[in-house]
């Protein structure tokens, strides 16, 4: 005897990477090489006991004023999440009829289709062009679907391709649903490139945008993002959908303390970039090919070499050494790692490790 | 334009009750009115900034542990979750098809009529006895509507009243789907009536139990909860339902060291037991029905007085003096008011604006 509904019975959840202990190189989950801001750890120490007695604020008001003026967007333009999953999960309950389409890209993160499964939404899956970019038809063929939901990252995970604004803008305009850009690596992206979706939102009311401290603020741990769009979109969310105290009141205080203190994350965000162009020149010269990345990993081929078969095998050889990178069993990915970008010492060491492993298989494998 | 769906349109969401500054006395929320563990607080005040690095553990492995340990359980048969709130709702994502009915008592906490609106699951409501007990043909009326949940708050709220195990017993036994038993007060609870529900797991598959740090810890701006039950049960919800990183790194370590300072707790929980006494007292003396409740609240009928029209006219004038208490716009509600427990400050404040109340109605018409 089962309780479970039988598709939840039938379907599979989401895998997320490994968690290994703290000696690891740990370059398999996108979090921020770096720690976080003094003053959101200031923050946290200072926390009086009423704030964990209490409730939280259920509109998370102070978190949202502060989100707001950073993008100098409306607080009823902002809905504060549990981190970027609960948002998907939101936009899926508030939007999508179960039956009714979700537009991704293919491949694409993972958990996307999770929630499409538990929600009975079926996947429109537009495969993503050999230099990792949205075909151009995108829109058309989710439309012919029917999808009611439309949702891309950007930059794309997992090859840290960037759509410019006027892709996005285009799927806005044509598709009739909602288009939620997850935004997740967002503070990655190189700032000469200026890319700003915020003023995307009083233009388009269906776009709903994605943010979160867990990468570029470095507080993956603290289970914290958000959303901004149209009052319409966010208010049924806030009002309606989300749990009543989605987001606890430690994580509300923190979230602005780190907001306070933008200098710190992108200092971080200007080291993930320097070492994001080490790590793509250091591995292209080991055969490797890097896919141009705006985000805090690079999606690498692996080439062919004497001291591993493929790219899974190197993968384990890889967590052999305690160096943990992501291999997903994909099309299209299948031969690839997606790669963290660690600190300096990380890097080098995973640099150091590729060069000894490259040439030495058969010492390995005697080992 | 509207993206909404239309049932999402034409529903209500859940009200929480009002959070007002730290001025006031806040007895409309239910929460402990002593701190949380000093331990706790030592734990909060020694998070490494590396915890707020990195992504949460997803599976909450040593919290779920402590729990286990906690109740004599395996920590196979434990769920964190952030809040009960997210229990409540995982249950009706993995064992409620929508369309099918949800079996509540009636009176209950509001939010599982609104869970059950956002999921498209009718209510299936079994009015409570005079003396505010479950019927003895609720099970067969929420069979014949067909239910596949039953959700008991035990204590019940708002009432306080306790069903005792058999009562429960007989709900699980003789009812085909999952019985959700949301035992958020259950800390509260005289030691001398011995109720524990845990020993009902390994006995009935269909028994999912849901207990939260927010009342008896203290912990409610932290949103932590378990639930416990069959691992066929808990299962599903771990591995396919819940959100990836659902319960971030600081409560899952504060959850653990709460646990490990039950005595804190306890004493709490025998601080409110004597003033739920004190309060049941002179409420009566004042001429308010009060219900006897195993909850860190009381409900009591409010009494005819010169001082005030109606349980809802005595509920504005209290907040006028900054003392918030809960009323409900609800039948069987209407001519009452919930309180929570408070420090004893807070109790007697409480007591002495309803004696200055009582008799005072034209001085303060007039103010």
């Amino acid at each position: 005897m089962t309780y479970e509904r039988t598709h939840i019975q039938l379907m599979r959840g989401y895998q997320p990477g490994a968690q290994p202990g703290h000696v690891a190189i740990k370059l398999n989950t996108n979090e921020n090489p770096l720690p976080p801001s003094p003053r959101v750890l200031k923050c946290l120490a200072d926390i009086p006991g009423k704030t964990l007695q209490r409730y939280p604020d259920p509109l998370a008001t102070e978190f949202r004023a502060s989100v707001a003026r950073h993008h100098g967007l409306g607080a009823e333009q902002v809905i504060a999440t549990n981190g970027g999953d609960e948002l998907l999960r939101l936009a899926l309950t508030t939007f999508v009829e179960p039956g009714r389409h979700i537009g991704i890209a293919v491949p694409s993160y993972g958990l996307y289709s999770v929630l499409a499964a538990i929600h009975q939404a079926p996947i429109s899956g537009v495969a993503l062009t050999d230099a990792w970019r949205l075909p151009a038809d995108a829109t058309d063929r989710w439309t012919s679907d029917g999808a009611q939901l439309v949702i891309l990252t950007n930059p794309h995970a997992p090859s840290g391709t960037l759509e410019p604004i006027e892709a996005i803008e285009r799927v806005a305009a044509r598709f009739r649903g909602v288009v939620l850009i997850d935004e997740a690596y967002a503070d990655f992206i190189s700032p000469d490139i200026m890319h700003d979706t915020t003023k995307l939102i009083n233009k388009y009311p269906n776009i709903l945008i994605l943010r979160t401290f867990s990468k570029g603020y470095s507080l993956a741990g603290l289970r914290l993002a958000y959303g901004t769009a149209d009052i319409r979109l966010i208010s049924p969310m806030i009002q309606k959908t989300k749990d009543s105290y989605n987001v606890d009141a430690i994580a509300q205080r923190l979230g602005a303390a780190a907001l306070d203190d933008t200098e710190h994350a992108s200092a971080s965000w200007q080291y993930v970039r320097k070492q994001r162009m080490y790590m793509t020149s250091r591995l292209n010269q080991l055969g490797f090919d890097v896919l141009p990345s705006e985000a805090n990993f690079i999606l690498a081929r692996v080439p062919r070499a004497a001291g591993w078969h493929d790219a899974r095998d190197l993968h384990a050889k890889l967590e052999k050494r305690e160096i943990y990178v992501r291999w997903f069993d994909e099309d299209r990915l299948r031969n690839r790692l997606r790669i963290s970008i660690g600190t300096s010492a990380e890097n080098r060491t995973l640099v150091s490790a590729l060069e000894q492993l490259r040439g030495s298989g058969q010492v390995l494998q005697s080992s």
